[in-house]
């Protein structure tokens, strides 16, 4: 059992399989909404992440055929009216926590979306690194619909480089709802499927039989070229790379293939 | 009436409706060529967008069933060819103010885009936020076919943005022209339309009646965010988002919300 | 015959007709793996093609039905696990220079994918400019299979360029194969064809007749503003086109242009 598997939240479920943390959102009435509460928790799980080296891979998803419908109205945007400059700031701080939180730790994440996913519940599905969706997905980046701007937790930064500028731009100055078929043809969705928590579990699983330090090596290489060179980048991969050939994972992939075996990744 | 809106430009025509400040490149017989004149009315007209709170929404199409054929081969090439180093320069700087100010507008500019859109054509669309267009419409960077490089007005490093890499490569060294299919798949046209007219009008007043203040944020984060980190830019728009929930807009929308009537947004 | 053509390499083919210079991988009994030796020649024709004015355009291709299977495992990954710390980063430097190389080559590289096309030769496809490919193409950037990180070779910057992030995530943390009509779908490969030679044959001839300076330029740029702002993107290009009307290829295409022929570049 991971150290993340014994954490017991209290705004949401996590549950722990062979090194799979699955979070649930799990307010299925509401449509799985966050609070302040709940955004604080996610970051606490997500930072611990860093420091658990048996968890493998997180799958985010939400409760009752809903993924997230993003930040509650009567219980964060009504209270946030009532903040000063500085009170807002921690808000806005607090909830791009979050997404830092999530690009940082060093294990993929997976969202499986079903349903509805707004607001902040469409940034969290953005800020993972692969998603799988039923074909009743519906992700809305409606900032302005609340009279906010499109440019709410990275979204301005990450959305155009998963599905292109001009189709991030028309999501963000609408807030119109990308279809689950319109998301996969763009690149959002990596997949459809009518089996998405089996098929987001086999996907997890199939990761977490990977190389761990290596998968984190690729997640810490694709934040950290986001804005570089190319030359740069590719010099900044010749060292990583580098580095994951002393690990014994790259040992133990060329025994197996000599012995034509499977090989089994232990993560060092 | 905006402020805009009384402006009589003398190379294209100008009208406003509802804060949507629509142009309409007119010279159809040759198929809306680009002259210095034209290029300086376009960049006087986006440069005072910044100035006109009143305007909402810009839209550029063409007159008679084509958008624009780019820079004229006898108003500019020929005269280009006459021209010393320092001319040559003043030219090229010219033509990229234009796509400067289009970025820098607060403004979204939607491109409607029925038949030839070739060359500086080409590149207005592309610098467009959001680009609708009929089955007919037609669009190549074909700068190669004058002796030319692709990278002109900032073509390299917008168009593979919204494109791929790949893609915008083809379409550069090859100069072919990208068809509206093709356009719409890869994310260049958010939509195909044989009411091109109407649904650039419909889409401009849907965002016009937006939060105006938070949709010149987003698109000021979208510039602002096109080569910072994603931690950089995550605070970034924390802090952008603060500035905004300090509006009139977002009281408005939760006002609105609690007792579910819809937002009427003001801009402020 | 230009230098490149006069070159006889020892560890691939070498081929040119009218300043395409046509690159195949030829061991196809073993899917054309890399070795030390073919790295390095690699990177040494991909270099020269800067000194070689008559060189207009690459092709690199595979031998037998295949593209390139990457790092052989016997004679590349089994030497790796004897080198010590700096061994190793001589290798992951050397097969960076390869990419650096390609990308810093003033001639547009087209590859023409059969097969497969997996590790290092997945990273060879995509280095190159424009892609084709048969409908039989598989293209595995499998390094977390060999306990590796995705970040091979400059992979995390350029990926995400051209199929978007989500796409690339999945394939470096998994190691799947992309299929040829998702490599389309997803602006990997520009074009699926089954006359894969003829086809690259006829779009190396077609960018080799087009203004070599200018396609340099392009290149040049296209790396150049990878991680520019859009604003210093636009100065840099004002200044690059500048440059580019200066040449005799500009003039050849106005002068044609006016006396109703087609322009016939020479590159200077």
């Amino acid at each position: 059992m991971t150290p993340l598997a014994r954490y017991v939240p209290q705004h949401l479920q996590l549950t722990e399989a062979g090194g799979v943390i699955t979070l649930t959102l799990n307010r299925p009435e509401r449509k799985n909404p966050l609070t302040f509460e709940s955004y604080a928790e996610l970051v606490r799980i997500f930072r611990a992440g860093a420091e658990d080296d048996a968890a493998k891979v997180f799958v985010v998803t939400g409760a009752g055929g809903n993924f997230c419908s993003g930040g509650d109205v009567h219980e964060i945007i009504g209270p946030l009216l009532e903040r000063d400059t500085k009170g807002l700031m921690r808000f806005t701080a607090m909830t791009g926590d979050l997404v830092k939180a999530m690009r940082a730790c060093p294990q993929p994440i997976i969202a499986a979306v079903d349903g509805v996913a707004a607001g902040a519940g469409a940034i969290i599905a953005m800020a993972s690194d692969i998603r799988l969706a039923t074909p009743r997905a519906r992700v809305a980046f409606l900032f302005n619909r609340v009279g906010l701007a499109g440019c709410d937790m990275g979204a301005c930064a990450i959305l155009p480089r998963i599905i292109g500028q001009g189709r991030a731009s028309e999501l963000l100055f609408t807030g119109r709802a990308m279809r689950a078929e319109e998301g996969e043809r763009w690149g959002f969705f990596n997949r459809l499927t009518e089996n998405l928590a089996e098929d987001a579990a086999a996907l997890a699983a199939e990761i977490a039989a990977g190389p761990g330090f290596a998968h984190g090596m690729t997640k810490r290489m694709l934040a950290m070229e986001w804005a570089m060179g190319v030359e740069q980048a590719i010099e900044a991969e010749a060292v990583a790379q580098a580095l994951c050939m002393t690990t014994q994972d790259f040992r133990r992939a060329y025994e197996a293939f000599a012995a034509k075996q499977t090989p089994v990744f232990q993560g060092d």
